[in-house]
């Protein structure tokens, strides 16, 4: 395993430590693997308090999502493990004021859990707490069955931080913030293409294998089993594929007119040429299918 | 090889067209490898334009920083290849107005020749240009020789570009841009280290070979020799060398109350909690030795 760490057992930590280091308007909060915004507790009288996390391993997911119109806290759990639910209910109650809090969750069952139990505790403590669950993974859709728990949350969790957060920082309600995000949520669809495995530092080996010139696709998060392996092709089929999928999974809610968000990313060590050569087919492909791009 | 891409040979094509259809203040100067500020045309009358390239495969430069206080226009070259002169001078010629011009260029022999026939050409034509030389490599400032050409230009061209587009987004002239710019790349010192290599879509496979747990220090970004090669250490332990040997170059200029920036980059794979575990010791490892770092 070649990485740039120290000890396997110290990501996490050495994660938030350098990022709060560098990152002015982030703060830690004292004993928890969580991230705050600095002035959150000029702001969580008057604004929602938005809070997501999960496992680590997927940054900037989500500490990197923290700041004005976005997350006011980040809670990171272990690479590929659900935070708990203490280090949850420590950051809702770091950043919770009267108009109440947020979470955003992404479908995990751990997650789920977690994030519920703390919602639970939470309230019990007078804060006024909603959740929303984002499951916009459109590959397992597509082959829905008893051995999948359901869609899984990915990367249009983004989509949602982003109009939540700038419902929160317009002062909307409790009610009015959740609604909006609930609405993104429903609104969002991604699949994705592996051409490697990841190796978590603890185990310090990859996680699956896959051939010298086999891809995998809708491939989770953590590794999980996609919907079909194959060979490598070109970025414009690939795209085409993983484009197909998302807008076939979205036809109630697509048609001429209706404007679309567009996100390109990666897991972590996709060059940004690759990135722009996706990007450049996904756009072309939208425009062919009759759909309007928003550009930001 | 496996990379999201369609044909090796159209890589660099395809991804101007990416990022100029996701990115509206980008345009593409029509028949060339050439992406500029959208509103060029209107600033070019007060502003002094400024222009960097080079190869491709270090995204996001160049394209990456054109825009308001960046440059105005980035040049690039087929894959770790310099663009032509007449690139170069088109370029020029589309950004630059009476307040002139001025050329960010790292030390490679044919970038500095393929520029500075641009700029002759440029200036032939009436247009004021002025040329600046990054070479903030300091590994082979450690181990000058015969067989260097000289300093390589690194990341820290990224400072120049910031510091110029500042004075040219502050209507300064192109003497003083020019002075602020040599300013900023006389006192940049960047060194980095290789866990592996890179593969050139053209080639196919990678340009050098590293064992399962070696790594190369102050390799240079087109698979350039280092100048040690040794076993994979801990963060913490690489990142003061790359700091000592940085520091020690730059002795003259550094002392307790003189502000520092800190940029942590990589080539395009390295995670970003690796790129996180590798700021909290620069930053925590300056502190150390008496230096300030100035946040942004």
């Amino acid at each position: 395993m070649k990485k740039l760490i120290n000890r396997p057992e110290a990501v996490v930590e050495e994660m938030i430590e350098g990022l709060v280091a560098v990152y002015p308007g982030l703060e830690r909060l004292p004993g928890q693997t969580v991230v705050v915004r600095s002035d959150a507790a000029e702001v969580r009288d008057r604004r929602v308090a938005l809070i997501s996390g999960g496992g680590s391993g997927h940054e900037p997911a989500h500490a990197g999502y923290v700041g004005r119109g976005m997350l006011s806290a980040a809670v990171a759990g272990d690479v590929f493990t659900s935070p708990s639910p203490d280090a949850v209910l420590a950051a809702i109650r770091a950043v919770t004021g009267p108009p109440g809090a947020l979470l955003i969750v992404k479908n995990y069952t751990v997650d789920r859990l977690n994030f519920g139990l703390a919602a639970e505790m939470a309230r019990a403590e007078g804060h006024a707490v909603e959740m929303v669950i984002v499951a916009d993974d459109v590959a397992l859709a597509a082959t829905a069955g008893a051995e999948h728990a359901g869609r899984r949350g990915l990367a249009g969790t983004v989509f949602v931080h982003k109009v939540a957060g700038a419902a929160a920082e317009a002062e909307a309600s409790l009610a009015e913030v959740a609604a909006e995000a609930r609405e993104a949520a429903a609104a969002v669809g991604t699949m994705g293409v592996a051409l490697s495995p990841c190796t978590i530092p603890a185990a310090g080996a990859p996680g699956f294998e896959l051939g010298g010139d086999e891809i995998e696709l809708g491939l989770g998060i953590h590794g999980e089993q996609g919907v079909r392996r194959g060979p490598l092709e070109p970025a414009d089929a690939l795209v085409d594929r993983l484009l197909d999928a998302i807008i076939d999974d979205a036809r109630g809610l697509l048609g001429r007119g209706i404007p679309i968000a567009l996100l390109v990313n990666n897991l972590g060590a996709t060059p940004m040429m690759e990135l722009a050569i996706v990007a450049r087919r996904a756009v072309v492909a939208l425009e062919e299918r009759g759909l309007r791009l928003e550009r930001a």
